[in-house]
């Protein structure tokens, strides 16, 4: 039949998905990794007996109560099992016998360097979660659920005695809703996606060129013309702000200036170091120019009336203001500012922007804040209370994280973004080896000064539809090297457990899975998806900004429901098809060319598979040319393979066509994932 | 090569579906289908030229300013096309040769009757819409956006002159969130599918005995006793009926009182008609006990102060009180109720719920609310001004619709829900045929009564996962009864229009396609799940309450991401399957053998392949005597259907297959969809 065809087929597909689950059949599933794991072999199974109580005086609306009633739930639906009692503490629960009893000292605020560890004991007679606090308590209940797993045919919690803790205070996440908005249902989930893996900041980043997010009742037009009518209330504010305290989450804000200042300048062109033009809401990204009068009063009247109405909104103490990317074309440009420079002894623009920045500081410390920035605003007169944001490296023709050390040499502290940039479309492999700890010398007060890091999901090219594959799974490899010890980065350890972790993201309502296939039908128009589907696997979407290159090709209303737009880092086909690539040149082992074979396979027929659905399917015709370039290398590809070699006219058309300029995948804003080792492979069968 | 064969597999698989599409060609996918459909053959392609005008004085924070701005996203993702201007009325954009161009007269009210007739016009030179209103030229863009579609491999506008309006005014969705919470972001999707498909009212079922859902702050116990947390904050509350003004849908709440009252009674226990015993959220399925007691004034006080706070956030001016199933047992229990009914003069639990009603009638009053209430509300003394919501039918002992012509007859306005209660899991076919407008003789004056209707979401085995499959695609069909000519009633060409625009419902974020995916990935623990997703198509859920039948089986908090909750009505295979079997009967004919085959092909190996993932995947275990069953089914009829005979054995070995009584599918709360299909064809066969 053609259905077990069908069946071998793709069974033999996931073959190295499945090896690398056997090899590690006895590895717990955890991410970020605890600090100290033994394992027993006692595991508790789950049935519909399994009930948890919570010790001491819990109320059912605080925060551990609703926790633990979370956890049930999610352990119900990963389970299928039907509880008796769907709450914890209920009155039929016997507080010493519970399946899970939980105990903790206090109930914490949600602030910078709350004791967050917790221990964890799952034996066969019961589980016990124990911490400090509340927050600890709730760590205690997501390295629970992540314990779930089958054994022998049936979920059970693996037996195991944990003690953990925290390595860096600050493990945040950043999200733009700036360039794109994301309405309060993206940020909630991704906030429950955040507990799950232990990131404790959620960075708002609320304004940018391309728009203001925020009500603000006492300056109306930030909202009416400078919004497109995408912003959150200052209720939905409240709302986000208790959901992530619920979940023991810090909201820092940030309304970025004096630069990125288009949405300002849109709603107030008074504040506008170039007088005279007209401001609109940046439609293209980049950087730009518009930048807000640091000379004027008003603009600081400005300032302190926006501060003081979102100060309250968010009752954590770190404020961000941004401060980056100000080039001071128009400070460069206006007599008025060049003379007020002189006249207060301002050499240069910089030093301009410290006049800024130390003025913010005061206004915010009246409404209780500590500034925080961008690493541009580090200079020497800066307070030290400040927080340094470091962020630039390379791609700026910096070091990586350069600031960073500055900044504790001069006795800020400070937190790091360069290197955990998952808008770049790296491989999570290059985000998760960064260490917020740099490898030079620094006295323990100045190591302690590095606070942590964030992750941070700039929106250029994200929309709410697509946020959470662009964030997840890789920022749980991040949350780990914020979390876990130094010495945890074994490659293919964190590869198998991200694929676990990734898929129990569903249940809180991720949708990096979903979205893809959405993708696929819409550019289907709703015929078959699998060539599209099996083509996104051998596919990555391009990196480190070559997508939208000039800022231009993309506006912000353009369609990101494409092809690069279901295509992730990390294509699913890389790693495996490298593994047996690398396996058979070094061996020619029968297993290794079956896998390689069963990718040509597929590959081999992509061309004809789309060009089935293509004509009632616009959206696939720029996608014909790449996957029948895919096609024709695989082709030849498996000719050499099954005669064991490539003739040099065969080598020389591959390699021309996994080298030319003409690449059609360049249309598609996609690169072949596999090209290196598909390269490798003619090369070992062309010898 | 392996995928070839399954390339070919799926595409025969979809024959039957594609030679659907290929007998409509040239028909529009239209639903609701206008009151006037004018064909013409000039089509208007969408080009990154495409842009918006809204002639008149328009704001951005119009109503039709967001909405055109929604309209131009949805068609730029389902497109594919980079517009140059993302939003109607962009400075470039020339008034008169706007692509679209949108005119009306006035900007109307969110209430009862408002004008909603629009026409659209579509030919090569340009697209013109003009309504009376704006909430009608919304209605003319959910028209634009279905008539967006590929035509010679490429996406147009289908030229096109529709006139249009709606036959009734009153075109509903309810949500129950009662019985399970849905959040804010479930009901906003859920207001934009009904925005796309016309429908006007949401009716918010916020109470009953398994949760009380909103937020009163002078009651604060309802939340702190009686919500598990899950509740609208008020802030929440006018975000969404602002949300849903901004689309043209008016909100009407519910309160359902005095029956259904558990979760009332949990909160405050002074109020109920049996005192001295313990109240708490029910968290079983069926009619229970608790009730207010109507007899104390306390009742009345405390319904004031409730109706005094709630009124203001729901701007319409109806007001649903419930008043369904209620059946007195408490106050046949109560003495003092017993005396106070004699003392009145009320003769039974009916007179003295209309008591109950008639002063809940005076409350509202007051507030600027008209009483709305289940037909149980209809008695003798209820003023005329009551709204009368028929519900009971069949299940009830009683003729469907009884109520609503009893209703119209005694000079109440009423809206009908029998027939269009969307839990029953019924056939999209059954609901579809019912008309609101009773066969029976009405004068002018008692049809004009008759307002319109409401699909009704019950939530008692639904929960925010599941809630889109459950509304979608089948209550586009109810809106369209509720719209459309009373003559528009071909069940073929309501099937394949429904297709499309079930589609579409994607673009507005509705799950009902992802979600089924998501639970196959649970149970096959993340392993494939064709064969999963193979047997979804020929089962469905229980129909009519025969799952969950004692109410027991299921409570609020088990899981509700099993087989059955990624199942839906109108199975997928069904339909082209029995097509393929009548016409197989009547013809003999080769290419209806060739799909029956097909099927029969992939379902004999379902029962192996899901015994592959089995292992590691212990949520398959229920699934596999049933998967098996098909499969042996299977088997059996292909070797009917190649050698065109069955023998006795053979056939008594199916219908028994069939037919026994210890149908393992019973066990996972589905029935084999295609059984009826299978015995016609076994039956052929062994003629």
């Amino acid at each position: 039949m053609s259905t077990r065809i069908l069946w071998i087929f793709l069974l033999v597909f996931q073959l190295s998905i499945l090896q690398a689950q056997e090899t590690s059949k006895n590895n717990l599933q955890l991410m970020p990794w605890p600090q100290q794991v033994e394992l027993n072999s006692s595991d508790f199974a789950i049935t519909n007996e399994f009930n948890v109580f919570i010790h001491g005086e819990v109320k059912k609306d605080s925060r551990i109560f609703k926790a633990t009633t979370r956890f049930l739930r999610y352990a119900t639906d990963k389970s299928g099992v039907f509880l008796k009692e769907g709450f914890p503490n209920a009155k039929n629960i016997d507080p010493e016998t519970a399946s899970v009893q939980i105990r903790f000292e206090e109930v914490s605020e949600v602030k910078l360097g709350i004791d967050e560890s917790y221990s964890v004991h799952v034996d066969a007679s019961g589980i016990q979660i124990t911490a400090k606090t509340d927050v600890g308590a709730m760590h205690g209940l997501s390295t629970l659920l992540q314990l779930l797993s089958v054994k022998d045919g049936s979920y059970v919690f693996s037996g195991v005695k944990i003690k953990d803790e925290p390595r860096f205070v600050w493990r945040g996440l950043m999200m733009d809703v700036g360039r794109h908005f994301m309405p309060v249902d993206v940020v909630k989930r991704n906030i429950d996606a955040m507990a799950f893996v232990k990131l404790n900041v959620f960075h708002w980043h609320l304004s940018d060129d391309q728009g203001f997010r925020v009500e603000i009742k006492t300056l109306p037009k930030l909202i009416e013309l400078a919004s497109d009518g995408q912003y959150y209330t200052q209720a939905q504010i409240k709302d986000v702000v208790a959901y992530a305290g619920d979940r023991g989450i810090r909201v820092v804000p940030e309304f970025d200036v004096p630069g990125h200042g288009s949405a300002f300048l849109t709603a107030y062109p008074e504040l506008a170091s170039k007088k005279g033009i007209e401001y609109t809401l940046e439609r293209n990204a980049g950087i730009f120019d518009p930048t807000l009068d640091p000379t004027i009063e008003k603009t600081y009247e400005f300032m302190d009336t926006l501060f003081k109405e979102v100060a309250p909104l968010f009752p954590d103490v770190y404020f961000h203001i941004g401060g980056d990317e100000n080039e001071g074309k128009h400070w460069d440009e206006n007599p008025d500012i060049q003379q007020f420079m002189k006249a207060n002894d301002l050499k240069d623009n910089h030093a301009l922007q410290t006049y800024f920045n130390i003025k913010l500081e005061k206004i915010l410390s009246k409404y209780g804040k500590v500034l925080m920035g961008w690493e541009e605003i580090m200079t020497e007169n800066m307070p030290k209370t400040a927080l340094i944001h470091s962020w630039r490296g390379v791609n700026e023709g910096l070091e990586p994280g350069q600031s960073l050390v500055e900044a504790v040499k001069n006795g800020y502290k400070t937190i790091l973004s360069n290197g955990y940039y998952i808008d770049l479309l790296l491989s999570v492999e290059d985000h998760y080896l960064v260490d917020p700890m740099p490898s030079v010398d620094l006295t323990e007060e100045e190591a302690s000064r590095i606070l942590g890091g964030e992750a941070t999901m700039w929106s250029e090219l994200v929309t709410p539809l697509t946020v959470d594959s662009r964030i997840w799974p890789r920022s749980v490899a991040i949350a780990e090297r914020f979390w876990s010890a130094k010495e945890v980065r074994d490659i293919d350890s964190m590869f198998e457990r991200l694929n676990t972790i990734s898929q129990s993201l569903e249940l809180m309502g991720i949708q990096h899975k979903k979205t893809p296939e959405y993708i696929f039908r819409n550019i289907a128009n709703y015929q078959d998806t699998h060539a599209l589907r099996t083509l996104s696997e051998l596919s990555e979407p391009f990196k480190i900004y070559s997508r939208n290159a000039g800022g231009t090709e993309y506006q912000t209303y353009s369609p990101f429901a494409l092809f690069a737009d279901a295509c992730t880092a990390d294509a699913k086909a890389v790693r495996p098809f490298r593994k047996a690539v690398k396996a058979y040149v070094a061996n020619k082992d029968t297993n290794s060319k079956e896998i390689i074979q069963h990718y040509l396979g597929a590959w081999s027929s992509l061309s004809e598979d789309l060009l089935t659905i293509a004509p009632k399917a616009p959206l696939t015709a720029p996608i014909l040319p790449y996957a029948k370039r895919v096609s024709e290398i695989s082709n030849l590809m498996i000719k050499g393979i099954e005669s064991g070699k490539l003739t040099k006219s065969q080598f020389d058309t591959i390699s021309s066509l996994l080298e030319t300029k003409e690449d059609p995948s360049l249309n598609l804003d996609v690169e072949l994932a596999v090209s290196k080792e598909l390269l490798e492979l003619a090369t070992y069968l062309a010898k």
